[in-house]
């Protein structure tokens, strides 16, 4: 965590030594004060590389409490590792920060980290501090173990696996649109509690990092829902040279996404492309359902049968009626 | 590099696979195709992780070229994997752009990154881009391997060490004000070639990535030399537990630099302390002195005894006249 930007014990050091060292308790992380850190692999393992950045004013509000932020940075990794089946080894942290970040909100945001590197086992081996004339910038690449050739892939899906879908599908994207039309909440029908649910599940991820020793055990393809149902579920298809065929109302919905679609039945198209689930989508051959079900049983996470993987191309949605669904675009992007 | 912002062949997904994928030749990128890489280390060996970011208007000036800027962002972690003793595996990248960066540029970025993995034989894994408000900001996490336990730490110097620098010193910093102060280079009596490389030292490091394996089998403690000589071996001995002592006119200067110094005598500070030199300090036992030059001078490096590990604390120089200096502040800080 040294790196670029310190003197004996200049600002940076002092940063990193009273908010991050509590989260580097792994040995190898040499308490970050080396500049590297070292990660040994148990034998027979290989390691899953991720990351992902969020941007402050493009994956959350500048006024998201500094905690959310710190959890939904190392989650939206953490929820990669899951989906391929790997267990969480430990993470680097890249923070770039503006000048209007005080010691409040960095405060916040190393407790925020600490709680999830211990809830999820995934330590800090190391990072870097810097400032920038942009927004609040936080990169941060994980890594899982895996037994060496189990990491579940994209291209694994055959035809006749079942695809599944783990939690609700939709709430963080409803979540999102409340954050900009505070309004809708009332026009939704929303309780208090419903309002509060989609908010949350768009602040914080909920990884599935549970499942991943199934999904491994299980699954013959699988991914994250980070950019929209249709679209992650269409990359899956394309990677794997097969086509899945859904049915809409078997995708599984919270009670404030269900309220809300009652209202306004065209938000079919938020929930199944508007990204930020964090969610797993996987197939699983029909020999090994039942044992995968009961897994997920045991490991606490709901899973949803959505629908078949054919023979084809792309992700093929069927509403209520039968009927073939089209979205003006399947998935969120920026560019 | 799959991640957040795509569709099913979005503009990330095209731009991944027109600039990125053919950086991505190891076989655990898969091709980039999926959400994660896997990375096996070699039998006996431990994986050593490193971090850094580059900003723009902060490491790098938003005219630099993208080639350049590619460089610098993989260069800084690439030094520190040689400091470490350890041979590059591979690296993440996460990458956020502004609206402003266009083909041209990302074309460029895209080549200079190409050629480096090329040259250092750290291929690209995976990574993740995003949009951003704020300047352009690169984030790498890069990954060595050592035989497991002899990652060279900042912790490792003993008394009676040799202390050795490669390369010059001081160059970038010089670099960076005639940046800042076209009119330098004229009064410190630079030629146009010293005025080049000066500006070519900070723009794009040269990591001293051939010597690792010299280092790792020969060198007590070491580091890179990124935030300026003085405080970067201020850091090693307060690891260490020892002082160093240190003669300026021992430390190797390139002729651009002497010229300047010769001019300007408090330039020594700058020199000593401005940072972004991306060279190795190391301490080395006088019983194996012999063979870490003998090793350096076969990897082409060029190395220079500047001092010696004493007991006590803090790196101390002393000037031609046995004159202990003291420096307004020892090393470069954001913070």
């Amino acid at each position: 965590m040294a790196a670029r930007g310190s003197r004996s014990l200049s600002g940076e050091d002092k940063l990193i030594a009273r908010y991050f060292k509590p989260i580097a308790r792994h040995p190898g992380a040499l308490g970050l004060d080396d500049d590297a850190a070292v990660l040994k692999a148990p034998p027979g393992c290989e390691l899953v590389l991720k990351t992902d950045a969020i941007v402050g004013g493009v994956h959350f509000f500048p006024d998201d409490p500094a905690e959310a932020v710190a959890s939904k940075a190392l989650r939206v990794n953490l929820s990669d590792l899951a989906a391929k089946g790997s267990r969480p080894a430990g993470f680097l942290l890249s923070l770039a920060l503006p000048k209007s970040i005080d010691a409040a909100w960095l405060k916040g945001f190393a407790r925020g980290l600490a709680a999830d590197a211990k809830r999820y086992d995934c330590p800090l081996f190391g990072g870097d501090t810097d400032r920038t004339p942009g927004p609040v910038t936080i990169s941060i690449a994980a890594f899982g173990f895996v037994p060496a050739g189990t990491m579940v892939r994209r291209s694994g899906a055959r035809v006749g696996d079942h695809v599944v879908a783990t939690g609700t599908i939709g709430d963080a994207a409803l979540g999102l649109k409340l954050r900009h039309d505070r309004g809708a909440a009332r026009r939704w029908g929303l309780s208090p509690a419903m309002r509060r649910h989609l908010a949350r599940r768009y602040l914080v991820p909920d990884p599935r990092n549970a499942l991943a020793e199934a999904l491994r055990k299980h699954a013959h393809g699988g991914m994250d829902v980070s950019d929209g149902l249709a679209g992650d579920l269409g990359k899956l298809c394309a990677a794997s040279g097969v086509a899945a065929e859904v049915e809409a109302a078997r995708v599984p919905l919270s009670a404030a996404a269900k309220a809300a679609l009652k209202t306004d039945p065209k938000l079919i198209e938020t929930i199944l492309t508007g990204g930020d689930d964090f969610e797993v989508v996987a197939t699983i051959p029909p020999a090994r359902l039942a044992r995968f079900q009961a897994a997920a049983k045991r490991a606490g996470v709901p899973i949803t049968i959505i629908g078949r993987i054919v023979a084809g191309q792309g992700a093929h949605f069927r509403d209520a009626a039968g009927r073939a669904m089209s979205f003006a675009r399947a998935s969120f992007s920026h560019f």
